[in-house]
C-alpha cells in the first residue's frame, strides 16, 4: 500500500533512515541511507556507494548530493514490490 | 472526450491513480501509476518500471521523479485512443 | 493574415483546438491537438504522435509536455501558407 | 545607421514586420517575418522556413519559438550591411 | 590601465561603439561593434561577423545575442595589449 | 554515527576544516580542506587537488568551486567508513 | 594561512589584482589579473590569457568572463602552496 503520499515529497520524508536507489544524470548510480533532504532534491546519504551493474565501484560513507543532478529517487525496499 | 482539461496540469490531475508513461531526457522511459505531482513536475509513481523496445528493464516499485528530467507524460490508457 | 499577435502567446491561445507540430530538443517531433497551455510553455496535447521523417512512430494519445524540452511549436494549417 | 537602439530589446522592437534569421542552439537555423517577441526572447515568425547552407529545408509557416534555444537574431536586411 | 572597473559590467559600458570579441558555447566566435548589453548580458552588436580560425565565415549585420550562450567578451582593442 | 544531521547543509557546516572529495559535472574530480561554503553550494577548498585514478593531477592551493558545476561532496574521512 | 575566509566569495575579494586560474566548462582554461567579479561570479580579467598545456593559445587582454561558464577559480600563488 501507499498511503500517506499526497505530495512527491512525502515519499522522500517516509524514506529517512531507510536504503534508498539514487540514479544520477550521466548514468551514475548510488545506494545508501537517506539521512536528509531538502526542497531542491539535496540529499545526504550515509554509507554512500557507487554502484554499476550490481557492483559497488566504490564506497563513500557520508555523502551530499546536488539536486539538480538527480533524476530519479527509489525506496530499495520497493524495488521488486511491484512485480 | 478530453473534458476538463483547462491548463497543462489539470492531465495530471486526472491521472492520479492510473497508470502514465513517463519519457526522460536522454530517452529513458519509465512507467508507473502516478500518485502525486507539484508545480514543478516533481513526480511519485508507484509499481514504476524502466522499459525500453517494450520490455521492463528494471523494476523500482516506488520512484521519485525530479520535474526537470521530464520531456512528456501520457496517461498509458490513452496510448491507442487517438487512432 | 497574422491579425492579433501581439504578444507570443497569442499565437498559442489561437492555436487551441486546432493541430499542431512540436519540434522538442534532441530532435524530437510530435503533432497533437493543442488543448491547453501555461506561461511555462507546457502543453497538452490530444491524439498526439510522435512521427519522423512524415511517419508516426507512436501514438501516445493525451500527451503532457514540459515546457523546457520544446524548441518551437507551429500550427500545422500553415506549415505550407508561406510559400 | 543604428540610431534608437539603447537596450537589447530595441533591436527587435525596430525588427517587427521584417524578415529576421533565428540560429538556434544546435545549428538549427530559421528565417521569417518577426511578428511579436516578449522579455524571454520567446518569439512568433510568420512565414518561417528552417533553412541550412542557404536552402529551405521545411516551411512551417506561423511559428513559436522558445527564447531559451536562441543564440542570436539578425535582421534580414542588415546581413551585407557590414563589408 | 584598467581605471574604472569596479564591477563586471563597467567593462561592457566602456565598450559600447567599440569592436568587441564574444566567445559563444559550442565554439562559435563573433566580432562586432557593441552597441548595447542588459543585466542578462544580452547584447546587440553592429557589423557582426561569425570568425573562424581568424576568417569571416558570414557577416550579420545587427545581431542581437542571447546572453545564456555568451562564454567571454573581450574588447578587441586590449587583445595583444597584455604582453 | 550521524548525529546531527538535519538537513542536508549540516553535512557540510560538519565538514569544515575537513577534507573532502567533491565530484563535479564531467568526471572531474578534486579532494581538498573545506573552509567555506554557501546555498548554492559555493564552496572554497584549501589545498585542493585534482585527482583521478587515485593520482594527483595538479595541485591548485585555495580554489573557489561554483556550485552548479558539482554533483556530490564526500567527506573523505567517511569514504570506507560504510563497509 | 587561509585566514578571513568565511564565506565563498571572500576568497575572490581576497584575490583581486592578483593572477588568478580560471577553469571553464567545455575544458577552456583563462589566467589572468582579476579585477571585478560579482554575485552571478562574472568576473573581469586584465591580460587574460587562454592556456592549455601550459602554453598560451590567445591573449585577449580585458576580459569579461559569464559566470555560468565557469567550474572553478584558483588564486595562481597558492598552486604549489599547499604541497
Amino acid at each position: 500500500m501507499v498511503n500517506g503520499i499526497e505530495r512527491p515529497l512525502d515519499l522522500l520524508n517516509n524514506s529517512k533512515g531507510k536504503e534508498i536507489l539514487v540514479q544520477l544524470k550521466g548514468d551514475r548510480q548510488l545506494v545508501g541511507t537517506l539521512l536528509a533532504f531538502d526542497i531542491h532534491i539535496n540529499v545526504v546519504l550515509d554509507n554512500a556507494k557507487e554502484v554499476a551493474n550490481g557492483e559497488t565501484k566504490r564506497s563513500m560513507g557520508l555523502t551530499f548530493l546536488r539536486g539538480d543532478t538527480i533524476v530519479f529517487i527509489s525506496p530499495a525496499s520497493t524495488a521488486s514490490k511491484g512485480e
